[in-house]
């Protein structure tokens, strides 16, 4: 009875401290005073809890505030730089990484080029992409956090299937916390997607949120009520492979007429190549021509270019964006969307045949209200959802 | 500052008695040394508490447990008719309302056939219902809890569109309140569905959760960790205007090809009819032929008489059902669903097509755990679930 009374006590001064915490997070600066109010806690309890994290040096007195007639209050803020958090992204292709403070801002990065490699010289590209960053570090460093394509139970810290690394069942939390001594979580990479938008993004902070990642794949993550929503069995968002047309191309996973075949950045350049092969005067043809491997920069190039089968061909990748959205918006309801991924850099381009689209296949009283944007965060999304995953299970900050 | 102390030992003390209360619902029965083990609050606390739920009449003292050593305990338990609920379906074609009891059994069951009304005249016969069943009680009541087919504002209260009605921006809430001095609450129909299963269906009570409806019209309602989700303008799971093919059918929102056109009862009755004009030996056939209405029962019927053309159409409806399904799993990754309205009749005819076809078009890694049944609840599934909300928010029992 004694220990779990003491155990409540603990308990439930950590949920204040996380409060006071997020209170200072938030408010930039603030007074002691101020924090009471905000939590309503006691002053007591404010000046007691301020004290551990001006002791922890998270906090710091930053000069007097405004008088309200007596004593002008002693602000207090967070000391951006007195932690560090590890941001790592398994894309396709490279792993990268980075040292990020508590405001999300990258301090060091790397990237290394993982070709074709899976398995275990994956996993040794991981400690060295890691061991780097630890070794760069310039303050303690909270955690670490991981982002990869696939299915990641987030709760068992198992890599449950990630395709392109051949890892299968992989209790990556567990190898790495043994070998680094630093709590570690992962998530799917558009699930932390959307965790960054939420917490670093641009744009009113809304308690809802898709965030859709459309690069070599496409994947969505879901904010419901400020928390990542992740499903029954971590996969939800994955609308890559929602079917968007009958027979269709088939897709990696199997099936056909998945999004994915139709709107990835692979697709892309599949597409464009096609289009460019019957028309010699295409950018692209010469491109080709030249023995140049076709990029989604090269496709971007041509479209700004205004080339009309190019332009029209990015329409249609919109289009098919629009009727996968205006199921998703159908079920969820979340009027704010945020496209990241490379394929992002079309903005418009595909924002809006995706947004006529949706308004002409869900209900106009869900899809009036939908605004659709590019994300401003470009290709650290994953590393700052990821870095933000820790500073939400470490520091409680929202 | 005492204001708030106050204000603020108020709201503990609240969500201390929604903490026994709930152990007490969940328990059957329970000694006053397990509540508070439970809810790690001090048997002081929990004694004062108990005390005022008895002599509310909620809660009443049911013998002895078993000793564990020492005296045995008291045990306690929720005196289940100690209050009734008014649950209120505005379905299509008629009203239903129920006086419920504390565990969601109906006392009381009211029907109104309504045919076209609309406007004021349609609000007249909620008047009339509701003041028939406020007659009939035999204890207090706690509030009224409200269904209806559109979209409804839970939150301001406000009905914002409910066709069949022609109500626009209806202030149904305050209406009512002003009349019977009563909390009342409204949602949409099939959003309380998933409520009343969640609260009162049979199976394990998972934190996630998809009731289907499928009736007049089509619609979803979804429970995310033990909570309704409603969206960002209330209109989460509308499923029913889901595009699941080119072209089709024009329907009733002005779009074509929704999942309604081809699964309501309605479009269930006029393919029916449409298939008995060519298939001069179905027992539809001659049902036409002498001039009754063919009903969705009379199609059940035919299918489960074996009718083959009938058994092919509605494997089709099964398939249109796991089409947009497939889409529904692909972004919220829920492993229940439970299917209700009055086209849940056909029960596996239209489960195992679904859930082919679900399996075809999502990945496996989420479509495999998948788990499809009909509802228990039967035509008082919405009344269930407006009561249930009742319960939820003035009470506070999940």
């Amino acid at each position: 009875m004694d220990e779990m009374k003491k155990a409540t006590r603990e308990q439930s001064k950590n949920h204040n401290k996380t409060l006071i915490l997020n209170s200072i997070y938030t408010a930039q600066t603030i007074s002691r005073a101020d924090l009471a109010r905000e939590t309503h806690l006691t002053r007591s309890t404010v000046s007691e809890i301020v004290s551990e994290l001006i002791e922890e040096g998270l906090v710091e007195e930053a000069g007097l505030g405004k008088s309200a007639g007596g004593k002008p209050p002693v602000l207090l803020q967070l000391i951006d730089d007195a932690r560090q958090l590890i941001g790592i992204d398994l894309a396709s292709g490279e792993f990268r990484g980075a040292l990020v403070n508590l405001r999300g801002e990258i301090q060091e990065w790397i990237c290394i080029p993982i070709q074709e490699k899976s398995g275990d010289a994956a996993m040794e590209d991981v400690f060295t992409l890691i061991d780097q960053l630890v070794q760069k570090a310039t303050s303690p460093i909270i955690g670490i956090g991981i982002g990869a394509p696939g299915i990641m139970d987030s709760v068992r810290g198992v890599v449950r299937m990630a395709v392109n690394l051949d890892w299968r069942d992989l209790p990556l939390v567990e190898i790495l916390q043994d070998k680094y001594t630093l709590p570690v979580y992962i998530a799917n990479d558009s699930q932390v997607s959307a965790l960054a938008e939420y917490k670093f993004g641009e744009g009113e902070k809304e308690d809802n949120l898709l965030v859709v990642k459309i690069g070599r794949g496409v994947g969505s993550g879901i904010v419901i009520g400020k928390h990542l929503y992740q499903g029954d069995s971590f996969g939800a968002g994955e609308i890559g492979h929602i079917k968007v047309e009958e027979g269709g191309i088939q897709c990696r996973c199997g099936n056909y007429g998945c999004l994915e075949t139709r709107i990835s950045s692979r697709a892309i350049r599949n597409f464009a190549v096609a289009i460019a092969e019957e028309n010699q005067d295409s950018s692209l043809y010469q491109l080709k021509e030249a023995k140049h491997p076709i990029t989604t920069q090269d496709v971007h190039e041509a479209f700004l270019a205004g080339e009309p089968k190019i332009k029209e061909f990015i329409e249609d990748v919109g289009a098919y964006l629009g009727r996968a959205l205006s199921f998703v918006v159908s079920v969820l309801d979340i009027h704010r969307i945020v496209i990241s991924g490379s394929v992002s850099m079309f903005g418009n381009g595909i924002i809006e045949p995706a947004l006529r689209e949706l308004r002409g296949c869900a209900l106009s009283t869900i899809a009036d209200d939908v605004q659709m944007v590019t994300s401003s965060l470009g290709e650290e999304i994953v590393i700052l959802g990821a870095a933000g995953m820790v500073l939400h299970n470490e520091l409680g900050i929202l």
